[in-house]
């Protein structure tokens, strides 16, 4: 049986240009695009992937969100984690359905988002950080994903420690990582892993100076560049602008002294 | 309650010179390193993050594998997609746990791996090869990395269709992507997703073509290029070495005709 | 003895904050800037590296602009031939003061006023161009440079050929290049070195295979990617933005069937 | 006329299998390849782009080699400067026929062959080293490149400064770059220009603080990423492996205080 589209689903909208928006379904509620206005009432009752019209005769996809799509719709108060980083940090510290996992700052929650679709529906993402309007932006963002049960927060500097104990993964999203990662080791079970995020090659060298004064191993630090191609018959090519830079990704684990 | 390493675990040995080797843990059993023997009954009781010696005195530390040490670890009989490419497919396919998945073909069974650890315990993906000889070596590999139980083969060509409907992912990675975009489409529900993955740009140009004239929309085509960094107090840099491409990938949804 | 700067001199102001304006330096002319206006006349007699000051005080910096300041300058009426690609293509077909060059098409001049630079004074740029206005604006912006001296045009479509022989390097830079393959083969001397630039992978592949069947070897076909960074004490790191992609460059050599 | 191969002239050697060989033509001297023995006496007399035959029949086009096959061939005692970093150092440097270039260190000579090139013939290179071993082996290479009468060394640490004034450009290439700006400033002339090579990130933001400090202005930091392709009918791509990185430039100009 496949699912209808109900109220309250999160539609993510394709326009007829190749253009998203993402949309709460309500009784009576539309919504306005460079298209024309769209009647969401009438995606009530619809399958994925069929169409709904605007009053200007515009056909929109009504597509089920994917956890990159909820990502990338946050309100922005910070630079988020773009979707290739989070990607391969998940897959890298092998986070998955069940885990315990710390994250600290949350930033705009974007990541948060991906780490909670993760680990749902039994694991958890506790999430320090020190600035409130941060938490409170990100909770807002996280509980429109669909996915506030799976979050934890904690309004507090990561240099004061953190509550849990034998974490599967930590993950450091900090100005000053070092601040994070001591808390990080002792709050990880052995073998746990840890990944930090950060623009500056100042930071990645002080960073793993501090991993590996704090005892963690198996130390490697890369970088994704994501290029996009337009593809088209015979005139198939890299697109002209792209993303410079995100930040470098470093990833540990947590040994322990014999 | 932190579970100890028992028999029959799979564990990743990290030597002092960071390299890894994956073994298997048995009663009795030693496994031969560049550094010496280890006797592996040494590592039953003891935790994940502890060390355990060679006869040389060399320490080697005890790691849980990953998916992504899974996945690099398999018999190749085949070119394998990498940790960076698997990582994005699943996260931009919205794969997780529970979900149905068709891939075809099988490969080396790496990104196999990846995606039955994603869908498992739960989920389930169904992975269509025409060649005998690769799906005993990947159904080996799978079965080495614990995560057989989430995977069902089907000897035949992509040509000949798949049993499956109202798969919610399928995942081409075929010399002729466009034997297998038909058929993904008649598998997959309304909204549902297709990756393809090409290492030559006449691929991505007839697979992006022959997506349109199927009916999928929201089509997408990106390159990953992974670099490397050497990070070292004062001495850090990207690493000489890296590889230079590994493959294309193109991403669409299925759209309804209404 | 180092020289002065003279009437009618071209000069790049360097501003305070990195901007840079290329002038004719001209008895009684002023320039307006963003920062206030500059008395050119204030640049006559001062050695390069030295400063006038505008009329709100801000110091600008006079330099002696490169050939690389002279290309980025032309007036576009077409994508121009970026620096790291014109650098590579004089370097790699050996082009140096006293060659014979044929260009086509001359776009907006800037690659031929990079190679006019490398020929002078000895050496002769002759550059195809079917489209007579694209001819007009490049002679301008390349007489604006002082390099016009060393450039020769021909009003025609590559397809009707060159009318100089044993040229030493070819270079085309057409949408349809092997309009101008087989035309350069015939102009080159043997040994002659061919370049041709195109943006899409179908371009490429058309191109070498054209070069293959007119008698060219050790074909080579490679990118520049370029990234730019920002240096700062603290806080250095790959910048945000970059260009995403510039074009193909494809390399040959004339040989002589015995 | 066209020059016809003489003795003592430098030959790059193209084998069926696209591999190059530079050799010198002698009377009576032969090379031994992997597809047979060639008697370059052979080659006198002939035209660039001819061939000559092995004693196994395989033909060998006579190839005239370019200072980019100068520079490859070098006898490497140290990392060499690639072309695609010399080109667009002698492009941005603006570095052409006639100029006064210093350079310090010499390494292999690579890259002073390239610069000797493009100052020829009224130029010269002053090659500053303080390591005479890296002095005789460059000068080997340099002469063998026919460019020695453009090139004076110096066996001298680049601290204790440089005997020229009012050069052009000058070139750093030092494990301690702070070590050659300071000497290279003195020794420039207004508006002259400064370029220099590092591997790391840490030389690079010491290189820029120290430019900054001695009073260079326009301070520019950029990568050249070099992506070769594979280019056959239906199959092109970017190859499987690449260089991933060879060094960082940063470019800058002399600015006089008022």
């Amino acid at each position: 049986m496949i699912k209808k589209i109900q109220i309250d689903d999160i539609v993510l909208l394709l326009s007829p240009d190749n253009k998203t928006f993402m949309v709460n379904i309500k009784e009576g509620k539309s919504f306005s695009s460079h298209l024309g206005m769209l009647d969401l009432t009438q995606a009530i009752g619809k399958s994925w992937g069929e169409t709904i019209q605007s009053n200007l005769g515009n056909e929109f996809i009504l597509m089920e969100p994917t956890v990159e799509d909820k990502l990338m719709k946050v309100r922005r108060l910070t630079q988020i984690v773009y979707p290739k980083d989070a990607a391969l940090i998940i897959f890298k510290t092998g986070i998955r359905s069940g885990m315990k996992v710390i994250e600290t700052g949350v930033g705009s929650g974007a990541l948060t988002i991906a780490l909670a679709n993760s680990v749902a529906p039994e694991g958890k993402i506790y999430s320090y950080e020190k600035r409130e309007e941060f938490i409170k932006n990100a909770a807002d963002n996280i509980r429109y994903a669909g996915l506030i049960d799976y979050v934890e927060f904690f309004n507090r500097d990561a240099r004061d420690g953190f509550d849990q104990t034998d974490v599967d993964v930590a993950i450091i999203d900090l100005p000053s990582p070092w601040y994070g990662i001591p808390s990080a080791y002792e709050s990880l079970r052995g073998g746990g892993r840890i990944a930090s995020i950060s623009p500056t090659y100042n930071q990645v060298e002080r960073s793993v100076q501090c991993m590996e004064d704090t005892g963690f191993v198996n130390i490697e630090t890369l970088e994704l560049i994501l290029r996009n191609y337009q593809v088209k018959q015979g005139k198939t090519r890299p697109r002209d602008r792209m993303v410079g830079h995100t930040g470098f990704l470093t990833f540990a684990r947590k040994a322990i002294a014999s």
